[in-house]
């Protein structure tokens, strides 16, 4: 996005200034944002009520109704207004409309590879769902050199697309007569090293619990389940040494760490375009939920009439 | 444990040696061994069935039927017989009368404090279940130099017990009008830095798992569930941070490190003689038991007859 006025006391933006806008902001003086060890910022963390967090109000009317703000982004627009805790800025010489997938997706699959597992080298690791943000965990977890990289999905589809980010095998669970954990621990010896959830089904968490290897398994949910939010889990499974945690915004601390990843990606050490698979005018948005909600795209970016 | 014979092809222990007996073996030579990440060894793991790993068969007949092993050690008796994988030799110069405690309790304690959770100086340290087990959490936080240890106890005697052993403030979960989790997070600033599950209920887990801060907050599983083996928890507890990792024997290898435990014992780096609350003649190990079903005793030894 390109800033085209900033409010009273901002001082760290201008008008014409690039930046990203995420989801999930940094105050840089809470507990949290001063702890260094976490993203949930306690004044800018997830909102929920679609009011900006510095006043609980929203920003947008329309016709004396309130809009409610999205994800503290409200990007479907073409203007916005948001918090300058959420925006970070960014070289004017930055392609936007490839880093926006910094702002969520490909960011957060990184970040769950790299920060929260921290996969080690020569390791398993098992990704179950290859949207965008698992086949981002594909590639965190090729860039750290892991020896076997497996994909679960059952769209035929992005089977076939993940072997170009790294997977070096693939299952589709509906063709598995045994369940699909069974199916894992029988193809990697007892169990995966890391497993990854990016589906946002619970149970499919479970699963990925349940492919873990004992001793030091390690499953990273980052899937948010829009049905059944309760993880239920044998007891025995954490006894015998497996390790559940959660990503959000693959732990990074967006003003502080986004920065280092747009320069990767322009130092072409980390790669972003081949997750754009559709590029539309934001006039035919609805087609691009369509695409998305078919399983027919990975990430679809929207343009903004000029 | 004595030494009295040992069988064919066993060079590692002679008649007269003093040792302990574990649980859990470690053969030094299979997958989870070798890595030195895992106390789950495939060859000696967490026995079932009642039968010697090696053979699948049982040591023991009383008249012509067998009697089955228990926990691998089966010391509910003046002799047994156990796998050379299971036993640690140590020196005779230490009391084994007070070192039996290093076989579960209070090395499942320290180890879940430091192996596992690894706590951090100055952290907030919540402890549901102050029995041995707990008490060894307990210990083990306040060697790390914790600055709160907080102990969740519906037994009022047991809460009396742990202020000796480093416990800070106690909270009698049924004295509380508020969900534990509430009370806690209410006195932590939001929860603690680490939580423990000592009891062995599927539903205090989830309650410690709500009772950790967001961000960084990790809860250990150390308690066996003897009914419910399922744990049910919110997505977003994991989302928003939290890690849940599971604890048996403190993950300690025993051959490799109770011999330093034990060391530490005689220098008095660590302290065993206070969990030992009572001692008893084998004769009188129903009392024992008695004692330890209502809640009465800490550990309580029991002495064979000489």
């Amino acid at each position: 996005m390109v800033v085209e006025s900033v409010g009273q006391g901002v001082t760290e933006f201008k008008e014409g200034d690039h930046v990203l806008t995420v989801f999930i902001g940094e105050c840089m003086s809470c507990k949290m944002c001063k702890s260094g060890k976490s993203t949930i910022c306690q004044v800018l963390g997830l909102e929920k009520k679609g009011l900006m967090h510095s006043d609980q109000k929203t920003r947008f009317m329309v016709k004396g109704k309130p809009v409610y703000h999205y994800c503290a982004v409200s990007s479907f627009s073409e203007y916005t207004v948001v918090h300058s805790g959420c925006a970070v800025k960014i070289s004017p010489h930055v392609p936007l409309e490839k880093v926006c997938l910094l702002s969520c997706g490909v960011a957060a699959g990184l970040g769950a590879a790299w920060n929260v597992a921290d996969i080690s080298k020569g390791s398993t690791v098992v990704i179950f769902g290859l949207g965008t943000v698992g086949l981002s965990v594909v590639q965190g977890a090729k860039l750290r050199g892991a020896s076997r990289i497996i994909g679960v999905d059952n769209n035929p589809r992005k089977c076939e697309n993940a072997k170009a980010f790294g997977i070096t095998e693939v299952v589709d669970p509906n063709s598995c007569k045994e369940p699909i954990a069974q199916v894992i621990k029988g193809i990697t010896d007892g169990g995966a090293d890391f497993c990854f959830e990016c589906v946002g089904d619970s149970d499919m968490l479970t699963n990925a619990l349940e492919s873990c290897c004992d001793g030091w398994g390690v499953t990273v949910a980052l899937g948010v389940p829009r049905v059944k939010p309760k993880i239920s889990a044998h007891y025995s499974l954490f006894l015998r040494g497996r390790t559940l945690k959660g990503s959000i915004f693959g732990g990074w601390k967006p003003k502080s760490d986004l920065p280092s990843l747009v320069e990767k990606y322009m130092n072409k050490e980390i790669q972003i375009d081949d997750y754009i698979t559709h590029n539309l005018p934001f006039d035919e948005i609805n087609k691009a939920f369509n695409l998305m909600a078919e399983g027919k795209c990975l990430r679809c970016v929207i343009h903004m009439p000029r």
